[in-house]
């Protein structure tokens, strides 16, 4: 497998390695006796190592020329982790606070070492799972989403910066056709690759695919996701790319960011998080009957677009005269003026992220790549009750998402279906 | 002035650069006696040399690193001349019939050797102001556009080529910020390079600078340029950019190409027959009251606009099933939805057309350059009254755009202003 020096790693191997690059062993301490290394990658297509020496810690990611969960059946660009270190700098440095820090990057080893987000940090999909509130959760992951695609926009930056920025992730293109395929294509067409909750959700499934209005409305989302380069978005913000702790939030996994519409990212989130309330009631049982856990993850979507929404709003009024050139504040130059270009622009960027989050809904119930929130319900036919639920709300969502004005209304409308 | 073996050639040393270049020789038949070179650059930006021999012709432009009709006071990168070669040869491969042939093209020089685009051709506007009407026009102009368009997009390429062309172009950025600046903002705030018909357009001027409506309409239209990336636009097409004879139209000088909206291009050219229509008042005289060919131009924009939507349907039906991937065959898989598709496809890039060029003709009565049908009327208060009825339409035009459902309204609307 050995190519142009690339060559996959595995614990043993991983070791010379650190001994190797100094950027790595001065994180441990110089201290490379006894490393305990741990392969975690839970994820979907890459490897992950911990590694915990006697004084200090790492975390490697690999990335190899397949996609992990399929196999090498399924080819994939190992490019991929070039573009994943560069969004963790570059949203790392617009808001360290929720990125994970990068100590190294070695492009022909397609090889990442960044800080070991360490317990008892969890994957925030297995917390809502398991039932845990998160108190600043909202506030955090607002803020990291406020800061990075702001700050990436061109609210922020100029025209030249921005052209050079697009023209770099252009290069990113096989995991934005990842994407494509997956959330934009697969689930509404028959594909080898797509399932469900058989035999209770083959009608549904079948229903995706011969909904005519709901293809219409994807193929816009689909044109805005390959075409309009709005902000560097982190491209794969689910539920299962963050990290937490009860006062702590960390984004990781930016491996699909490119210039992309905002709404994709912040959909992306919103979505995952009402997938998680959907599931609520497959993990209900006598000891707790999740009612109150799902009202806490409604009041964490509604908080966490409102913290987004006034944070951002914040950043714009901060930079009004500043370097970015979407609204020059010679001509934008009276309140009343620019109450109503944020208006605008905040209506359609909520109107994006919900076609966007509902895309990522739908895709994640008859599609490949399905969530653990639902796949950890053992008793198929509830599950299949939840993923209905879930799946008949977010295809409404798609199709009327711009009947809907504030995301309280987007949350009565999830209590209304099942009152 | 020189640097890196730039020099910015005249009619002598240009004979020498032909001399030793065979690309350009052969094309005058290798025959260099007695050449005659005219630089005819009655453009804005470049200089253009027609050179013709007792074998051949050709045409050298030869871009400098200024803007030709400010000087150097305004620095322009040269490297224009670099997309203007490139936008020649993809529109020319795309439609011969229409792109003048680019014999060669030297980068380092900045200089590219074209057809000689011969007599009695003429540039379109000048045409327009002449009264001369124009049979073929619509009709090879909406080939033009739809296949250049078409052809450049999502809905022909595949998202891996689409990628890799826009991250090229995002180099042409420099001129992309000149149409950000003379289009989008200058208009709409106070800058030393606006100018208008004075006294006259004063307050019209202003109020074109305080209109909330318009310029929240025109923040809409200057982020869709600067972040939709739907195809391989000319971006200047202005009547300006057409050369014509009774049946041959040629388009030149795309030297602001680059992946942008759509309707930037098709706007351009609508909006510039709108000027050229309401410029008509200001050349009626005794002889020619102007008002059939009045009827003729408005004619000619509902066939523009209708040709160009048939031809692209068309071009859409032949490729339904080829490489592009927007809309995948196994998903927009029935005729009520790829009708239904089709017709948001086009009513979008309709509203997006009348939008951009609604902007292209404000620019062109209160911004930096303005066009010869209006500068041609010598009676500045009658040439006011015409800036002023197309001022105001097309301000109308930008704000009320998506009432408009199909040309023929456009033209009511015109046809209602001064009955
Ligand atoms: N910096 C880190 N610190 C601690 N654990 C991590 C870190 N990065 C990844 N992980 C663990 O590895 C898993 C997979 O990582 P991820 O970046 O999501 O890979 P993939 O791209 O394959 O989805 C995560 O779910 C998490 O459990
Ligand atoms: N290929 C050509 N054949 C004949 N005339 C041409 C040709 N190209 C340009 N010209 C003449 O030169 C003028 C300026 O060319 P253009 O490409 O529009 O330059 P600019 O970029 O400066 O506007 C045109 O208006 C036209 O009269
Ligand atoms: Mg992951
Ligand atoms: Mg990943
Ligand atoms: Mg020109
Ligand atoms: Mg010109
Ligand atoms: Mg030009």
């Amino acid at each position: 497998m050995a190519s142009n020096g690339f060559r996959p790693l595995d614990e043993k191997s991983l070791v010379e390695y650190i001994k190797a690059t100094p950027s790595l062993s001065s994180k441990l301490g110089n201290n490379l006796e006894g490393l305990q290394i741990k392969e975690v990658g839970d994820g979907n297509l890459n490897f992950v190592f911990i590694v915990i020496g006697p004084s200090g810690s790492v975390v490697i990611k690999q990335a190899l020329p397949y996609i992990r969960c399929i196999g090498e059946s399924w080819p994939m660009t190992k490019e991929r982790a070039y573009f994943e270190a560069s969004t963790l700098k570059e949203h790392g440095h617009l808001c360290p606070d929720h990125v994970p820090e990068v100590y190294h990057f070695d492009r022909t080893m397609c090889l990442i070492g960044m800080r070991y987000i360490e317990p008892p940090h969890i994957i925030l999909r297995k917390g809502l799972i398991a039932g845990i509130e998160y108190p600043f959760l909202a506030e955090h992951i607002s803020e990291y989403m406020a800061r990075t695609l702001f700050y990436t926009s061109l609210l922020y930056r100029s025209t030249t910066e921005h052209k050079r920025a697009v023209a770099e992730y252009c290069g990113n293109v096989e995991l934005c056709r990842l994407t494509e395929q997956v959330v934009f294509s697969d689930p509404y067409k028959v594909s080898q690759y797509n399932h469900w909750t058989s035999p209770y959700l083959d009608s549904d499934a079948e229903a995706v695919r011969t909904d005519n209005i709901l293809k219409l409305e994807v193929a816009g989302l689909k044109s805005m996701f390959c075409e309009r380069a709005q902000a560097l978005v982190h491209g794969d913000l689910h539920t299962g790319s963050v990290m937490v702790t009860h006062d702590s939030t960390q984004v990781i996994d930016p491996e699909f960011g490119f210039y992309g519409p905002m709404g994709f990212d912040v959909g992306a989130f919103l979505g995952n998080l009402i997938l998680a309330y959907f599931a609520q009631d497959g993990h209900a049982d006598q000891g707790n009957d999740r009612k109150v856990y799902k009202e806490w993850i409604l009041k964490t979507i509604v908080e966490t677009w409102n913290l987004f929404h006034k944070k951002f709003i914040v950043l714009w009024d901060e930079h009004r005269d500043g370097s970015g050139e979407a609204y020059l504040p010679d001509i934008y130059n009276n309140p009343e003026l620019q109450l109503l270009v944020k208006q605008k622009y905040m209506k359609d960027l909520f109107h994006d992220t919900l076609g966007f989050g509902a895309a990522k809904m739908i895709r994640r119930i008859v599609g490949v790549a399905h969530v653990e929130d639902f796949e950890a319900i053992t008793d198929a036919a509830k599950r299949a009750d939840c993923e209905r639920q879930a799946l008949s709300f977010a295809k409404m969502l798609l199709k009327e998402r711009r009947k809907f004005e504030a995301i309280t209304d987007v949350i009565s409308s999830i209590q209304h279906l099942h009152s």
